[in-house]
């Protein structure tokens, strides 16, 4: 892992930015920079330096994950400690722009460090710099994602197994996640959504003690967190003998999903992509049911940057990791999502969800 | 469950606060007052009435679950809404202080905020209110609390069968997450924590894939969320044959944490519970290896107010639900923590955790 580099990209921006140093307090932000992975860390970033703060319950830890960074431990918050070394030492050149995440800072975090903090140092709001970092993966994420879009795949098996009519749906997200945590997943990345029948037309509906009934889809919606990095995928099947507007239903929304796949490429808009998906639901009457955008950025955290909706100007590049997930959700009838994780390259992408997008019927 | 009432104390509190309105943002202080239960939502709360925001994902999910508030569904962030309605609103009163909640709210958001709500709208930071509501349970939290607690004490009986000398300590934590999710967890508290010999001197060892050594100290700690309440327990055994020095460490901490739990009534400080532990482990020489407080507030979050900690002034009262959980960490040799939750009551407290404190040898 090459925090080295990700921490140099980060301190060519900062004179940019017309900052002197940037202070560093999202969980995933400061492991994306030194690799610590506790709860309790702050870096603060200068022209020339790194300095990892956190307190006493993380030495050890600090000492055997934190990278290219100087380590010190305070008594008190981790952004406190950062601004109490920044008011104890003599920098040179001195701090005077001193840039706080204003996507992730609240607003008590910021009277504090004003309180402690000497005068000369301003207070500057960055919007997200790290994020946009984020958005490009190295060939290390790019492994470990990799790897987590394996061991997510593998879960679906489980649901296969376990789908049938009468069984909760909260017992199949239990199997899969029993299943996922025997081979390494350290969590979900966020909570198991299996939603039977007329429950497959919420988009957000996460498993509950209901039935599956005899008959309808069942929209699986899950991910793991393998080594820091989160998986996604969504896949619908049919319990019972589909009709001719089920299939047709999950026909349309297959070759919408196909249509986004195939529009990926380095240089088109995230908004271009989503259109490919939406025009196909258009032709297929459903685009009314698509309630939501068609994907999302997938890293250390499940929504990144970049989001993939309707009208975003973001060209997309090589090395981002984004879902595709187009659905129709019908009221009283029922719902269908298939979601895949690709790879953006410049001649295209890398689809890395292995699993086959065909009805499966049970 | 009790809205209304919740609700109307939260009224009462806004002109001592000199606020015409209060914004609620963090979402379990909007599920405490409304039951809302999504990701998304926002609450307006004003002398006259309750109004709850979400977007268009959640219609059917606010319909079903908000309690005694009108319902608006925007298309934008919940928040944003909220700013929205305020200035398209000839509200009498006229809203000319909004508190908003320091602890929670971004620098962004609050900028976006102020962008969009009428020039005549002051924007005051407020501490937490509703978090020191929050502090007295009503009878439905404790009740909810009781049974997450007992769920989550059965997962305990799933580690002793699997904790043996060569499981990995994830193999474990898997275990007793499924079993939690098979009796109806809706997910755990928090990481699971197994932290197998020598590791059981990290307070924070959340479950590696580190086998079990045939000799030493496991600690476990560990919670469900039930119907949307927080259940936190910790029991240490022993693999193997323990020496005297081992039971030593071990009666001492066992001995600390009754002794904290002898001390809890209303109207002691949060400080003198923690002194209570940290006495006995100071007269068994044990003081310096105890590195983290005595407990905390537990309920929709596993950490809550009040802090059990060293000098705190903070008078328990009857209905507020706490952790003690002392422990001792020492280096190359391991740890010991035992952790109970308890309710407070006029004359004592209700211990809620079911399980034996006495030392298990495995």
């Amino acid at each position: 892992m090459d925090h080295r580099a990700r921490q140099l990209r980060l301190r060519a921006s900062l004179s940019k930015h017309h900052l002197d140093a940037l202070l560093v307090t999202q969980r995933p932000n400061v492991r994306y920079l030194c690799g610590f992975t506790g709860s309790a860390g702050a870096l603060v970033v200068t022209s020339k330096q790194t300095v990892f703060f956190s307190d006493g319950r993380y030495t050890e830890q600090a000492q055997s994950e934190v990278k290219n960074a100087k380590i010190v431990i305070g008594r008190m918050s981790p952004s406190m400690a950062a601004a109490q070394w920044i008011r104890s030492k003599q920098l040179r050149p001195a701090i005077k722009a001193l840039g706080i995440e204003a996507e992730h800072l609240t607003l008590a975090e910021r009277k504090n460090l004003a309180n402690v903090l000497p005068a000369q140092v301003r207070l500057r709001l960055v919007s997200p710099i790290i994020e946009r970092l984020r958005m490009i993966k190295d060939a290390s994420e790019l492994d470990k994602l990799r790897d987590a879009v394996q061991l997510g795949a593998t879960l679906f098996d489980v649901a296969l197994k376990t789908i049938r009519p009468g069984a909760k749906e909260v017992e199949v997200a239990a199997e899969m996640e029993y299943a996922g945590r025997r081979h390494g997943a350290e969590a979900m990345s966020f909570e198991t959504i299996i939603a039977a029948g007329r429950r497959s037309a919420l988009p957000h509906g996460r498993a509950t003690a209901t039935p599956i009934p005899d008959r309808g889809f069942v929209v699986c919606d899950f991910g793991v967190i393998l080594a820091g990095y989160c998986s996604d995928m969504t896949r619908t099947v049919f319990v019972g003998k589909p009709s001719d507007r089920d299939r047709d239903v999950y026909s349309a929304v297959q070759e919408a999903q196909q249509a986004a796949v195939d529009a990926v490429r380095a240089g088109v808009t995230a908004g271009e992509v989503d259109a490919a998906a939406r025009n196909i639901l258009k032709k297929r009457k459903l685009a009314k049911f698509f309630t939501h955008s068609t994907g999302h950025g997938v890293g250390l955290e499940i929504h990144e940057a970049p989001r993939i909706a309707s009208g975003q100007t973001e060209p997309l590049t090589a090395g981002m990791v984004i879902t595709i997930e187009p659905g129709a959700y019908i009221p009283e009838f029922g719902g269908v999502r298939i979601e895949d994780m690709v790879a953006v390259t410049e001649a295209g992408c890398e689809v890395l969800t292995p699993t086959s997008k065909e009805l499966i019927v049970i």
